[in-house]
């Protein structure tokens, strides 16, 4: 059985940092939210790759525990993704993309995936997200992720999968987007007004807000002193965050504020390394350590 | 007696926001910090005047207990800064600067002042934050603030007077043009082996980090949803947090933190309104009250 149910891109990715390069390693937002959800709780990705996937991959996902049932495979070529960051870190540079099968993505979950209680819609077509969501038969708490690009080309599908959603992870340049306001308070509030019960803006080195009825909660990032490569750093974080509601199965916002951190921990982990390097060599003790260290940064 | 000296501007303000427009009305550094830091114990300004200065300005700063003795009433006009806020409200855009008086700024402490514990120097040049500190007898604590124009332009004379500091408050700009390095972490640890047992890296919105040997707090900002204009955030966050150590005698990293809470707490109210509007009606209650709300902001 799979506890969390993570839709989004399995990729392979070519990723240059101040401190290296590698060439089409394992990468993509399911990829990260379900290494991360599984600290926790069983895993299962939908998703789509091409004949090419390399099978050590695979391998690597199911070694790890991870349910890739729902990864569907197509004739053709896996999504690649091809990018740089500056010495600041805080922007990716995209060099290429190449969408390959994930641009005929259409989504079949396996009978195993539709009684799990947790989803996880990572940021893809919000038609897509709204057709993964679709087939659970009664998820207990639905998260969901977005992007720029939808909020541009697509907002009344988007509004429509918000409306849906239990929980919405945005970062802090989507949320004035969406609601063209430069105030992340009143952003937040807004989605509130729309449907989700949680709303976490996610702030890259300066951590993360989760806007809840009537509360605010914020959270640090954990101060690196070396970031290697932050790609994924976003999904690992929502991946961690909802491994922890499902662990736990508590989603009352006072442990989402702890899953807020233990996905803050896994990603800061994640940005040591490329790929899944450190993620999967982290154990759990590691993890509880660094939500202590978290204790330790914000109190006073 | 006076419990903590403070060094900066004294100004004549107009400023324009998208919530209204002020003019020539009392701000600067030294203003906004000695305000702050008078909610916890009794501060005296060193700056200097014009012959123009309202007479009314001068009441007011005495009728809230601050001392003015150390503001010399110069023959020519007062300071004066025009600028405005977008609607983002993150930066300052600076529409004229007249120095006048200023830029012949030569301080003297008066006798009652030197014997003084603390001492915030406001960001000036750095050859008049030395002889502010020079004039001091022991005292148990120097903080300094600064500025991008003297890393650009007086780096040498910078970098002497944060050798003497204990605490060195910065944006996070700042701290990153600095040391030439985008990491903040890394840029606070640098600072710290320079000297200064604390360094603080103010991050607007996204509230401040502190540094000390060994450890790092983060604290967040108070999350408003209103902000009518943020002129003096930051000089209202360091005479907060000097005040509060002055007020309690207790210099420790762990008060410290303390410090920067009661100086966010206070740094908020006054983005509340225009000028000294919102600062001259709290009272200690309101700031204790809103303490406690940041600690439901970041506890989990």
């Amino acid at each position: 059985m799979v506890d969390v149910v993570i839709s989004g891109t399995v990729a392979l990715d070519s990723i240059k940092t101040p401190f290296g390069e590698v060439k089409e390693v394992l990468g993509g937002s399911a990829v990260y939210s379900s290494v991360a959800a599984n600290e926790f709780a069983r895993a299962g990705i939908v998703s789509v790759i091409g004949k090419d996937f390399p099978k050590k991959y695979l391998n690597l996902l199911n070694t790890m525990g991870i349910d890739t049932q729902g990864i569907d495979v197509k004739k053709g070529d896996t999504f690649r993704w091809a990018g740089y960051y500056e010495y600041d870190m805080n922007q990716a540079h995209t060099l290429d993309t190449k969408l390959n099968v994930l641009s005929a993505f259409d989504p079949k979950l396996p009978d195993s995936y539709r009684q799990a209680d947790y989803l996880f819609l990572g940021n893809t077509d919000p038609e897509v997200q709204m057709k993964v969501y679709r087939q659970m038969k009664k998820p207990r708490l639905v998260m969901m992720d977005t992007m720029n690009f939808w909020i541009e080309n697509k907002k009344e599908a988007l509004t429509k999968m918000i409306e849906k959603s239990d929980v919405i992870v945005v970062n802090d340049a989507e949320a004035r987007q969406y609601f063209e306001t430069p105030n992340l308070v009143q952003a937040g509030h807004s989605f509130l007004n729309m449907g989700p019960k949680a709303v976490i803006v996610k702030k890259g080195e300066h951590g993360a807000l989760m806007f809840t009825d009537g509360a605010c909660f914020s959270a640090p990032a954990f101060p690196l002193e070396k970031l290697v490569d932050p790609t994924g750093a976003g999904d690992s974080f929502a991946g961690g965050f909802i491994g922890w509601l499902a662990r736990t199965g508590d989603i009352s916002p006072r442990n989402m504020r702890k899953a807020i951190i233990f996905g803050s921990a896994i990603a800061s982990f994640n940005a040591e390394d490329f790929s899944l390097n450190k993620l999967k060599s982290i154990t759990r003790d590691d993890i509880f350590n660094r939500y202590m260290m978290f204790q330790d940064i914000v109190s006073f």
